[in-house]
This record gives structure tokens, C-alpha cells and sequence, in this order.
């Protein structure tokens, strides 16, 4: 599953597109430099703003070889084939009782003869994950005039009923906050506010949830999920991508060293980060593994994220085996980078966790970093496995292609390619490498656009539509448009005690999670350029 | 009032700004050839569209010099002075009566006077104009992925209330439709759909509407309104300028050949151009100025529009002034280009048109065409007159200075410095040329930052913040994203009866207009290498 050299120099005629497909092959011993771009103060909105750097920096980026996909004739499509009326309920593969092979769809056997062709119950699967990391995106606060810029826009207890996500039957359990001490401009959300902003330092950076009873009956075990959020525009953080692989006090093993930084930050002056991202998260991992054996329940991990959220993940699985044994944990990750280097991968093989790369072969993340370096060395990992500089992917893959849907437009779209709903698109309508496009996909095709222009013309469907009305201005009773405020409710605070969903829901146990109390990181941050604990 | 050459060739410095300013003096003599870049098609949404052909086109444009403001130290204002705060309620300047006064401020001693200082009465009469011209893009639907793509979002009956300017004490009378036969491609609007779209050649250009009972007596006459619509991005038509004067076979009178083609192109064969701009305008013009003198009541005409629409207003003014003599005729625009030669401007002042112009100092187009060209030159009228390529302003000058608003930000903004909303904020704290900001200006400052980033920081008013919910889309009862059908009220049509306002306001007569009934064009096109009638 691979990708094997032979396709990346493959080259393809992109006709009627105006973007030139560059193929340079960078030797092997040679790093690659990117522009840094850093100091240009971000003027405009999120999406255009964000689409305008991603052109700017691939065009130093594009220096390597980028695959197109084929152009196909529009018109020869049979759209009528296509049964997405506006009065079809969109659903994903079929609801069934997967309770007697969960442990197959969450990757016991490393999702053998499951993938291609792909098993409609773990299609499901795949996509129900993806959209809990896609709701990390949608509830983002990414508004940096706003004082909760880089929050959660909505209150735990109504996050999945606001998101329409209440049809996946689990609860939220906690909300992640992270930081960074490395100064990562784009990776992390700033609000322009200099004072009275919720959190100077901190983001919002995905979520805890437990299985509902019902989904837990369906799904043979209680589920407890973690949804890492990425970022938006992945170009912002090729560039901050110091390439740079950190020892995290196991052995050979090295991760970059970006990554780990907000996995790892705190500091005890903030209001969010008094413990890092990896403490919350697996302070509450513990606690609720702890709480569902002592019911006697099968327990289960499964780490989501998209791109960024992606690498966090990882980070979060490898974490959780250590310190959890005997837990199935599994990774679904989406357009995912490369996180560390083949003792990493070996040590979490070793440890058993299983990890299922979703990768759509046009998107460039997941060859980041090092881009084609790597993907020439990974065949030699006997030889070049020792070298620290190398990074390398793990488990297994499932591979989409952008030029498999007849839905999607056929020139470089770099964003387009890379969007979450773009992969959750492809998942919907993957059936084998040997299919067309399942022909009875019914995912909301509309989805696609939320961030990205991918879909073609004919669907009629805006570009870029998810968007608030007047960016959350309204017309108050004196006839001036302003700034509402929160909701108490949503407005984010670091509680002592979680939101009590045992008495709303009757099923999650209340997190007694304290924001200041410390415990032992469980990895060791060894860089020497910056003070972890200041 | 005029633009000095002194004050042109003044270099300001413009510290904290990354933006340089440029000072290239063109000769007299020499053409400004402005590189085209027509052809790459536009991808994305409109704003941000907009404001990157802004950029694009303005790299070449600013071979001119551009002036920008001194930038004064923010944090030296002292905000706690402006009252803005969300608990009051915006309001224009007093509302009171001025029917003894009305000649004056309807321009008949040229607003000798009363510009500088501005006199209160006069500042809420511009803003209630410019209020019209800024509903013409608020009710635009730009989305070209819908089959109403140019059309006006709303019906007229329900237009003023939609857009909150049922204070204004106007009745909707008309909707106006325009197509040109010449290729602009940006100056109309176009759906991207082939076919059912609502018109594949027109866009809806503006409207005429007629002062209410109550307002007519405060005011001291009938009044009977047309408001034109401009363009969002003005750098789009600089290029399609062919800085071509073209008779309108009225002695030497000459002007711009692109404005005068789209007051006036028609075809039989399109269904809401089978008479032109001009013939639809002219029409009800004269039906209503009949209606009310036959009543008795004492009828003025008052043309308003930014930019483009500036121009058509002006055309429009000329027409009625040739065709309805004896009716008090004032044009009041916002930052309009130049729209004829010197013949032109001395036939409307013969005429008797009174034309305010509103100009924002830092605005580049109303430099167009011609840019410096023509400002060094207008002081020698009398030697230059002749010649055909010279345009030139007309009527008094309301001269506007981003610098003086406390509200807006320094650096260069040539989309801010030219939109609407800014020339409204302005005229709103205009005191006189020597004042500062009017520290009791009471209109929303929000408002600015609709379509532009013009607003400091510091508000917290995010930019270009006019937009839909979900651009329009909605979750259907199905769980699908669909773009809602319009309400049949809303869809455009071309009715061979106007709205019976007379039932529903009981002041304002029925049109009879028929869109197929042909008149005499008033002007002359005589262009030779297009067909006007096809």
C-alpha cells in the first residue's frame, strides 16, 4: 500500500488545467529549504486567507513532483446514475450490529481483506470517526477579533446535538486545550485581542466521548473516542516544520519535535494548560477505562484526527499503550504527516497499536515531512532506519483517489485535496482500487465544499459555504450591528468538575479532573532551545 | 474643490505601513496601458475574489501615484469621547423639516455654503441617498452558482423593509435592468449556469422610487428617486476601460463609450433588455413626474450612485434633463469616475443637472479614466477642451479624508478607500475641511467593514463581515444541504404590470410600462464595430 517511487515519477497529462505539474527529484542527502513566510500579519478571513497561503507557500513546496489526477470529460458523466436528489436522506453504509467482529473493524488483524475491497460495517466505521474530527473544525472559534478566538464554540453537553451528531450515539466525556512553547505562528489560533481574551495561550484542541448504551450494544464494547483537531491550511505549518526529530526517552524512538511540543506544553500561569494536552487526555482516558472495567465492560480506544490532528493522535496512541496494557487502541487518521522514525513505528507495532491511515493519493500532507525523501528511502528501512533525520508511516492504509469520484473537479486544488470532507467524500464512495465511485453513496455530497471549492460546477454547490451569517454580527434592539455575547454556557471555562453528564445522560461518570493538578509527563522533553516548565 | 496638482504630487511618509508608496508622473501625451488579465476565470468567493483583482490590477495601476493618509498613533485616541457604544441607537443627523430650504439642498445655488462646513439638513440627505445606493449591492446576488446570479434578491414591494430603510419614507417604483453588447466581463454579473438561469444577458441595475406623503412633506416636494447600482471591485472595469469617448450625437459631446453602453444596449431577443436601461428609466421617470404635476404637487429627480452607478446617473441626468426641462435634476454620487469630455459637462450645466460629487481623497477611482492624466490638465480647460480624449468632472466636489476618522485604519486599503460604506461613514463625521471627525456622528460604524477591513482593530468588527449563512445554503427536512428555492414573490420577472403599489400604499400610481414597448433612443450609439439591435 505503499506509495512506490514508479507512481510518484509517474507523469500525467493534465489537460485543460492551467497548473504545470514540476517534477524535480531532490538527491536524497539534500534537506529542503522552504521560504519562510512567517511575518506577514494574517489580514483578511479565515478560508481566503488560508487558501491564498497555501498558493504562496506550495509554490516553493511544488518543487517537487505534485500528482494530478486525470482529466475526464464532464459531460460524458451519467449524472442521472447518480440518485442525489434533494429528497434523499443522506446515511452512511448501513447501520448493523458489528458487535460480533469489533475487533476485526477496529484492526485486530491490522484490517486484513477489510480495505479492498472496503467492508461496508467499517466504511461506517471510517466515517463516523471522521466526523467527530471533522466537528473539531466546525466548532472552532477561528474568528480573531472574537475574545474566544481558538475555543470551542459550543458548550460540551450540546456539542454533538449542535453538529448534527447526535445520530453517532456517544457523549461528550471532556474538551482537550493545548499550547505550544515553540513559537509555531499558524499552528496554534491567536485572537488579535490583546486583553480580555479567553485564553492567551491556549487552543481548543479536540475532545474525549464515551459510547452511548445503545451504540456500546452495537458496537460490542464501550468506545471511548479521542478527536484531535488539525489545522485548517496545512501550508501554514509545513513551514514551521523544523524537520527535527526529538528522542522522547524511549530508546531510539524520535518524534518531531512540533508535534510533540503541543502534545507536551504547559505552564502554570495559564488558565488552560496547567497540564499539557497528554496529561488531560490520558488523565481521562484512565479514569474512564478504570470506570467501565469495574462495570465489567469491554473497553475500547480509538484515536481520530485529520492532518495535524492526525500526528497528535499518534503521539495520544502511543502514550495510551504505554500506560494503558491489554487496552485495544486503534488510529484512524486522515491525511495524516509522518510523525517519527522507524523505532517509533516499531515500538507502537510492538505495543499493538493498530493504525489505519486514510490517504487520498493527490493530497501532499501525508508525505510531509520530507516529502519525497522519504518516500524513496522507505524501502530501505533496513539501511536507513538508524539515520534520525528519517520519518517514516505506520500500519496500514487505506488509499483514495481524488479522480475515483465523478463529483469532484480534476485540476490541482491543493486545499480541496487535503479537506477532511474531501477524504469522508472518497471513504463514502470507495468500494475497491478495481471500482468506479460506489453508485449508491449517500453522503451529503454538499459537504465537500464546506471548506474547499473540490466539487465540480454542475452541483451548483458555493464554494467555501460553512460560514456564520454576517460572521456572527447581529442587529441588536438599538438598530447597531454588533458583537453578541456567549451564551454563559458556552462560554469557556476551566472547571474544576466536568460538566456533569452522569445526570444528563446517566451513562458517563463525572471527570473529577482538576485544571492545577500536576502529574508525571510521560515524555521526557529533551530540547535544549526552550524551557518546558517555566 | 478640485484636486490640485500640488496635493497630488504631495509625498506623505507612511510609517508602519509595509505598503510603498510609488510616484511616476506619465506624460500628457502617453496612454496608460494597463495590463489586461481577463482571461484566468474566477474560482472562488466574491469578496475575497474581489479583493485579490484588486490587487492583481492595482499592481499595474499604481504606476500612478496613490496617496495614502498619515498614520497617526492609535493609542493616542481617546476613545472614551466617541459615543458608540452598543446601547445607542444609530441615527443620521436630525431629522427635520427642510420643505423651505429644499432648493438649496437639492443643489439649485450649487450647495454654495453648504458643504464646508456641511450643513446638518444637507449630511442626512447625502447619507439617505447613498442609503439607495448601498441597498442596490446589498439586495445584488452575486452567487454565479445560482440560477439568479445578477438578479435583485428580493421583491420590490418588500425591498426597503428587507434592507431596513423603511425610515427613509420612500415607496419602491421600478426595478432597472441592464445588459451591454460590448465584452466586459466584469462590469455584469454572470451565473456560471448555462442554461435556467433567470437571464442569460441582464443584470439588475438599480430602481426608482418616489418619496412618501410624509417624507414629501417634510422634504417640500414629491421625490422622485433613482439609485444605480455599481461594482463591487472597481479594478475589474479599469481594464475594460478602452478610454474611448464616443458621441452621443449632441454637438461635441462625448462620453465613455463602456458607461453609455450599458444605459443603453437593448435586444429584442433577451427578456428583460427589449428596451435598454435608459428607455426603462426614462419612462417611469416621466410617468411619475406626470403623475404628480397633474396632482399638482411640485416634482423633483434625484439620480444616486458609487462608482459605475455614478456614471450611469450621470448619463441618466442628461437624458431627463434633455427630455423633462423645467424638473429640478440633481445627481449625487460616490466615488464615480469621470463620465464625458468638457462639452458634456458644460451641456449639463446649461441644462441646469446639479451634480454633487462625493469624493473620498484617497479613492483612485474617481481619477478614472485617465488617472493624473486628466488632473494636471483640468486647469487648462480652455486649451485642452477640444480634444476629444479628455474627460472631465462635473458639479460641486464633497471632498472626504479617510485620515480625518478616528474609526479607520492608515495603511493603503484601496478597496476600503472606495467602498460605499466609507464614503457613508465619512460624510457621517464630515463637519468642514478644517474639523476634526464630528464627535457626535451617531451612524454605525460597523457598517463599514461589510465588504472592506477598513475599521481599526481595535473595534473588533470583522472584515467584510456582509455575508449569508452558509452562503445561502440550508438543511432541508431530508438532512441535505440544498440551495432553498427562492419564494415566487422573490423571482425576477419581467411583468407587463409593475407591482400595484398603489394598493398597497395608496400614493404612488400604477406603472403600465410593457418591457417589448420600444421608444425613440435618446442617444445616438454609433459605434462601429458592434450591432446595437441585433
Amino acid at each position: 500500500m505503499q506509495t512506490t517511487p514508479s507512481s510518484i515519477n509517474q507523469h500525467l497529462p493534465v489537460p485543460r488545467s492551467s497548473t504545470k505539474t514540476r517534477s524535480l527529484l531532490i538527491p536524497n542527502n539534500q534537506k529542503i529549504a522552504v521560504k519562510s513566510e512567517h511575518h506577514h500579519p494574517a489580514k483578511s478571513n479565515g478560508a481566503a486567507t488560508a487558501t491564498r497561503r497555501l498558493a504562496e507557500s506550495l509554490s516553493g513546496l511544488l518543487r517537487v513532483h505534485i500528482e494530478t489526477p486525470l482529466r475526464k470529460e464532464l459531460h460524458q458523466i451519467d449524472w442521472s446514475c447518480l440518485d442525489h436528489s434533494d429528497r434523499t436522506t443522506p446515511t452512511s453504509s448501513p447501520k448493523e450490529d458489528i458487535s460480533e467482529k469489533w475487533c476485526e473493524l477496529h484492526g485486530l488483524t491490522d484490517w486484513d481483506n477489510l480495505l479492498d475491497p472496503l467492508h461496508p460495517w467499517l466504511r461506517r466505521e471510517i466515517i463516523k470517526y471522521g466526523e467527530f474530527s471533522q466537528a473539531t473544525y466546525d466548532a472552532f472559534d477561528f474568528d480573531s477579533f472574537s475574545e474566544y478566538c481558538g475555543s470551542c464554540r459550543y458548550n460540551p453537553k450540546r456539542f454533538f446535538e449542535k453538529l448534527g451528531l447526535g445520530k453517532n450515539g456517544y457523549v461528550m466525556s471532556k474538551y482537550i486545550y493545548a499550547m505550544s512553547h515553540i513559537d509555531m505562528p499558524r499552528w496554534l489560533q491567536r485572537s488579535n485581542l490583546v486583553e480580555e481574551t479567553w485564553s492567551k495561550d491556549s487552543n481548543w484542541m479536540g475532545f474525549v466521548a464515551v459510547s452511548n448504551g445503545e451504540e456500546s450494544r452495537r458496537i460490542g464494547r464501550r468506545d471511548i473516542v479521542v478527536a484531535w483537531r488539525g489545522t485548517v491550511a496545512p501550508s501554514e505549518w509545513y513551514e514551521d516544520l523544523q524537520r527535527k526529530l526529538e528522542p522522547i526517552g524511549d530508546g531510539d524512538v524520535r518524534v518531531e519535535h512540533g508535534f510533540l511540543s503541543i502534545y507536551t506544553s504547559k505552564c502554570d500561569t495559564t488558565r488552560y494548560n496547567k497540564s499539557s494536552a497528554s496529561e488531560q487526555v490520558m488523565k481521562e482516558v484512565r479514569r474512564l477505562v478504570s470506570f467501565y472495567r469495574e462495570r465489567g465492560e469491554e473497553v475500547s480506544l480509538t484515536i481520530t484526527g485529520h492532518s495535524l490532528g492526525g500526528a497528535l493522535g499518534l503521539l495520544n496512541a502511543y502514550e495510551a499503550a504505554s500506560s494503558l496494557p491489554g487496552l485495544p487502541i486503534s488510529v484512524i487518521s486522515f491525511g495524516a504527516p509522518r510523525v517519527g522514525n522507524v523505532a517509533f513505528r516499531e515500538k507502537l507495532q510492538q505495543m499493538g497499536v493498530k493504525t489505519l491511515r486514510v490517504v487520498v493519493k493527490q493530497d501532499v500532507v501525508p508525505k510531509m515531512p520530507g516529502l519525497m525523501l522519504n518516500e524513496g528511502l522507505e524501502r530501505f528501512d533496513d539501511f536507513t532506519g538508524p539515520l534520525e533525520w528519517v520519518y517514516t508511516h505506520v500500519g496500514a492504509e487505506l488509499r483514495l483517489d481524488v479522480s475515483s469520484s465523478p463529483y469532484l473537479k480534476r485540476g490541482l486544488d491543493l486545499l480541496g485535496f487535503h479537506s477532511q470532507e474531501t477524504y469522508l467524500h472518497l471513504v463514502d464512495g470507495f468500494l475497491s482500487s478495481a471500482s468506479t465511485f460506489r453508485s449508491d453513496a449517500r453522503r451529503d455530497i454538499a459537504l465537500v465544499n464546506k471548506a474547499c471549492g473540490l466539487l465540480v460546477d454542475e452541483l451548483r454547490i458555493p464554494h467555501c459555504w460553512y460560514q456564520l451569517a454576517n460572521k456572527g454580527l447581529v442587529l441588536n434592539s438599538y438598530g447597531r450591528w454588533v458583537k453578541p455575547k456567549r451564551d454563559p454556557e458556552d462560554i469557556p471555562s476551566p472547571s474544576r468538575e466536568a460538566p456533569s453528564h452522569q445526570q444528563v445522560f446517566g451513562e458517563v461518570p463525572t471527570s473529577n479532573y482538576e485544571g492545577t493538578e500536576g502529574s508525571t509527563p510521560f515524555f521526557q522533553f529533551s530540547m535544549d532551545s526552550i524551557s518546558l516548565y517555566i
